[in-house]
């Protein structure tokens, strides 16, 4: 809730420019827009330039289209996660210069921003191949977010020694996102590594008793290691929602 | 097992009109009929106009079709939850009046009545946009049983700022559905703001450790408010029944 | 949210009576008192007689007797759930009127109120012998909350004369708790035979696969009957907070 | 092991008619043959007309089909579970009087027996119209087994007035298999009603919560009522096995 | 449900010796008695030396007395399984000659019958020395119901001459009920053994991923022998009476 | 693995102040001390008034007690937690200044510090009362690494109010912990008002389907709200771990 | 960590004939290559004819043919597990003499080498013929690696007799990977009968409660036979490795 | 079974010094004790001095003490795990030479023997002190079979700069035995680091999450390094025992 907004309002009422029956009104009405099936935030995209998200799945690729179609005011530009190629065509119909990233899923509609390389750099290092497509939903929304990032892949424990000639660009990050599936031990041996924030997504690569995830993701949870924070399953996004707030401070 | 007919059929004996064995045989004999792959109760629909339901999910076409057809005495309003395209198609050549929502998959037999505005009304409230089909599934089958109904969708906990904007809705009415995915952290939400019955939904939406909406499901069930009635996971159609059966009070 | 509570802080400051700056601390001081353990609300026990609830687990014998001691005022009555011994010696320190119900683990500080009997009866209904004393948390809790309670014990369906020879209790009333351990069947079939709303509790009686009440709770949720709401394993205080609302209809 | 034919060895070595190497090999060698996916029992059908079984999931048409080849001998009448219609159709060009239950998914060759009716009845008896698939394996099975079956099919409890209209059929039956889904209440309740041992099949019909059959296990595992086997889930073969061995006492 | 008394009672109101509202009200009152905490079923001790059983977990002291008390007309014998010494302490206060097998936990009432020879021995056989305590639940239970039984203990997989050497004894029971924790495999070794029923039971003998017995509990289940029927963890009264009523054919 | 150190070892080598036996020796043998049970970081204490962590759960108080012995070079600071009154005791014996915070389980060897304030603040918010042992974990831990926290305890959502009463202090802090057990959805809420990191601890708090805290670290998991990171059931050490390396950015 | 090599730089480093700074760099570089989205190991393949596998699922075509591209130096032997024939057709663009495997979904580049016989044998023993496709996985891969293998298939515990007929060739083996579905006592059964290690597959054969391999995880982990291993659920390659490192010494 | 102990049987069938009734009856009484509550092995202890075994969990002191009574023929050594005190002091009065090694709940009877030195060595490593009774059992069970075990405790990946000071101790063993609770994930880089066979044990050390070992179980079974075998959890005797076998190629 907008402190800020509601401070507004009670003034308003205070010198009478505004009576409470408009208040409470406004109050009840706070600044989204309702599409039906979406309420859209729009107080957030009067900043120009302010990246906008859309979480993909489960919704049509009608629904992501009338989505996109409502936020593109301002020249905002809209980040769409787990999308179908369906949804992409659609999302081109109101956005003709929307490009799709297919292997993380991602839709984006508005140019990427310089990274701001004042703040730093997140690393984002997976365990093995299968795990890229994760990892790039990670990267790609923190670089889409403003972030610096560096993608360090394929470093996984069973060859430890492919992980120590990467040590130095995992050390030096400032926000590191481990992404691993299977055991997802990688995060309690980077996690014991480094003075930073650890961010694990375990993922659900694997097979067997891997159980979709749950093996890397109760790994991680109970990782002897301490500072490390877990997100769901496959959650690159997420990751990197985290990794950025970091960032800012 | 209906107390009443079991009277008749004693009274009768006692009078004489009716012998022992057939009594006997009465009781083994109440009155549904049975198709061989199903057995339809028939003493429910001698009021006219009473709604009959048919669970659709593992009935084939044909089954279904042959249940409707032998439902559709006394004008008999007839709706079918989990219906599949095809078993629309089936329907209709016994009734050819038959309409199909495709989002909630519901096919309905018979005009939906007039809600019976005076008994109040159930908010139908979801957490996300990929909840509205199990949402859909809940307002019409109510809406069926004459019950109004009043949706309120997509005011998920994330953005509260939404959820408070449409307060007043949700709590000016007399029953309240909730229905989330993920966390579903609405039903603990909305159960704490208002003084009415409310039936938690979790549904199948979200991804890695939701598990299939083991996650909502666990969440609701331990809900911080109290007075929260929790159904199966993506049951819109129970939830409806409970609001019903609440909502005759 | 009290939205009256609201409205009138935003009359008075139109008014201005009340200055913005204390308008915005008032919402931040919403009526309930700070006492470091607790946030105690204080609105609800304006109106002398209203039943106050603590839920007792987890909390210390001292901090229970705490909280009572600040909530005294008014006359109220108040109910502690999962109640040991030991809370109940110390809350008779700050209220030696309290009774304590053993089976229930319930503490009861002030009279019983006279059950509202023209609302109806609220039958709690249970499979055996060992479900009972979650039965009597939620007879106890309903009957505090002013509800007419009706108990009808041991009459699962293994033995299902034993549920038919007390059929006419069960349908007579207007909200029905079923409780249930093992496999909790006794739900689903008490479902099948009232057209009232039914609160199912699993409880965690049983043993082996019964993992703690998880059968008995898939059970009910699964149920086959419609109009059947579920709350937490051994949650009979939940299930009388649910009963009490669909009783104020 | 067979024990009959261990002692044969053994006699035979006593009365100097083999020498121990030979029957040192014949214990190793015991009357089966191997065609190299599969070891085929070749004893059990010396006796023409014998009833042979080949669980069909996971093998490959071609397997189903070499198998079904080499136990063609002596009349065998071969029974041929979980198959495929391509499994079928490989079966028909060794087995050309093959038949093709699709709702089961059993092939037979070779002729249903006359059941032996002094032997008694089993009642296979279903909850709902889905669990029929489970249901048609479990009779077929065991009447090719030669076993008397008697269909009592959507008699669940949420309207017991349908299994009391088919009680009588289901209490004089010798042994009872009850098949259902969802919360599998149906096997208590018949449990609770019969005096015949029950064997009860859980089936993966039900959504959400019922975790692919979980809950209807469980809740049989744990029914209240006594004298009730289950067997895995979906698995009406195996129901049908264990009543043709309890009908044949 | 008695058919046999209903019949009476409808026989009756033909006759006119019973009015219908006497009739109605008979329905409702099947012969139990209920003591509040209970309801016993009356009807099954009119024959004098029947057997009665009480489960006896969660049930206290006081009730499992009372219910005995209640039960001990007309020389009934009585067990008592899950049975604590306090609860047999309480016993003895209203039974004096009751006794108490510790291993198993059970109290007796009454003189353990003759077995019945003639209708063949029931085998009861545990994997390990662990099993012994649930194998003597279900041998005491069925020599209760008087059935004639042969212990085979120790005899798991893993020293599977043990099993063999004893081999003899197990193929010549008419219904086998065997017991194992940890893997639980013993139950597929027999069930390839033998020709006759197999009743499987579970323990929670075992430690780490045996949970409980959940891995028995499966593994028995997913059996690849046919013909086994599986009870609850540790349910060694369960599996005697499904032995009993099998042995009765 | 500490890449100065490592450098500093190749640099004598090149110098020849240190031959290539003792070099590969020096990196087999870090700067720890081995105790036998245990290996003791040494290198880290070097810099004095830096903090040390001992994880008392599953180590014996003797074993508490040497540990502490060894590590009390250089005026450090020590914190176990997880301990029992039992370890306290055995710790007084070598660290006779020490103090145990009972509530949280933790000795402390040494003073606290002085919170570093111009870093910032860390709030630690909780649910409910039952919540604060864990919470006090976490207060405690980050107090001890210099980090100002401030409390705001028992703030559920089931009384929205509450938490809105004290959201400035929630909004106004840097990095933020939400202690939640039950159904966890105070994580969402809170992630969803406030633009800095959150880290959210599941508790074991609840009861029935809480399932010793799963329901709350699948609903935290899968929380609607972005930026949250999530850490083990009860880890209100790891938690503060985490923050305090966010603090430090 | 390669400690040879590590050795080596250090020593160059104490003959000056190698500066610190380049040290440093080498010890972070060491011998892989990398290609983006993986990291290849080169210094194992110095040696010509060594075997080098790529683990298949999850990555695509592309990746896996990329990858046998830049392994392809010195005559080097690669085998692809988890291949689909897409990936076949990939790699034969690279490496034309590739062979797939369908049933075992594998490819291999390079010759099959001749058996070091004078090793031993490693047995390959399945329960059922759809445990064959992991069995083979297993087979080729130790076949691959040097091993002389024999395969004895479909020798599950249901007719134990089978087994038997092949305990000479189990017996006489120096290593046994004995791989089964359903319950898994196949593992248990073999334990006892050998006295080498075992290493055990459980495969996700089955259907209901086998829960994906769940129930013959367990049951393997649970075994009462000593000295079993066990790998992942379908994890033929796994076990090949052990057996192999097992079959070195 | 043994094979060589059949072979005679025959053999002397044959020669007419046993006549076939009597080897029938050798066949079924196999060498082993049967005292009642468990069947005692005895042709393995007709070898003075070698080690027999009584896992004693689940036990009554007097069986223990039984059991070890009856083993002590031949100077036989004898080791029972998983003892309690009272175990200890029961077998003391048998075996009054009996020591107890309290950390690993061992009792052993007879001297523990030489170490088999040029046999090689077997590494037990743990991830940290909480893991060290574990360690114990499997160390002092390999001892006592005679293999020489060297100990790495407390080298989690957390700190690994405190595993590669032992690396070399770890890479020059024969086999690797690596305990770790919470996340496991020290199997994992252990098992990249080295090229003989590791064999896991996971233990129930961690808490929250952890779910009783879970955690480390399904972490170690998913691991991404080739060669390992993992045991139940805690079953450090089950790693011994697979140890020794490997040991003895």
């Amino acid at each position: 809730m907008d402190v800020t907004y509601l401070s507004d309002i009670l003034k308003k009422v205070s010198e009478n420019s505004m009576d409470v029956d408009t208040a409470l009104e406004s109050l009840k009405h706070l600044p989204y827009e309702d599409i039906g099936y979406a309420n859209i935030d729009q107080h957030r995209n009067l900043r120009t330039g302010e990246a906008e998200v859309i979480f993909g799945q489960g919704k049509t690729p009608e629904q992501i289209a009338g989505i996109v179609s409502h936020m593109m005011h301002d020249n905002a530009r809209i980040l769409v996660t787990r999308a179908s190629e369906a949804s992409y065509e659609a999302v081109k119909e109101v956005a003709p210069e929307a490009v799709y990233e297919k292997l993380s899923k991602i839709i984006m509609v508005g140019a990427m921003p310089e990274p701001e390389v004042e703040k730093g750099t997140i690393a984002v290092v997976t365990a093995g191949t299968s795990d890229i497509p994760v990892a790039e939903e990670a990267a790609l929304t923190a670089e889409f977010f403003g972030d610096k990032v560096d993608r360090v892949y394929d470093v996984g424990v069973a060859g430890i020694h492919r992980l120590f000639g990467k040590i130095d660009r995992i050390q030096s990050a400032d926000v590191i996102i481990v992404i691993a599936g299977m055991e997802g031990a990688l995060a309690s041996v980077v996690g014991g590594l480094v003075e930073v924030p650890v961010i694990a997504v375990p993922t659900s690569v694997g097979y067997g008793a891997s159980f979709g995830g749950l093996a890397a993701l109760l790994s991680m949870l109970n990782s002897c290691a301490n500072g490390i924070g877990v997100v769901n399953i496959d959650n690159g996004y997420g990751a990197a929602c985290l990794a950025n707030k970091i960032m800012k401070r």
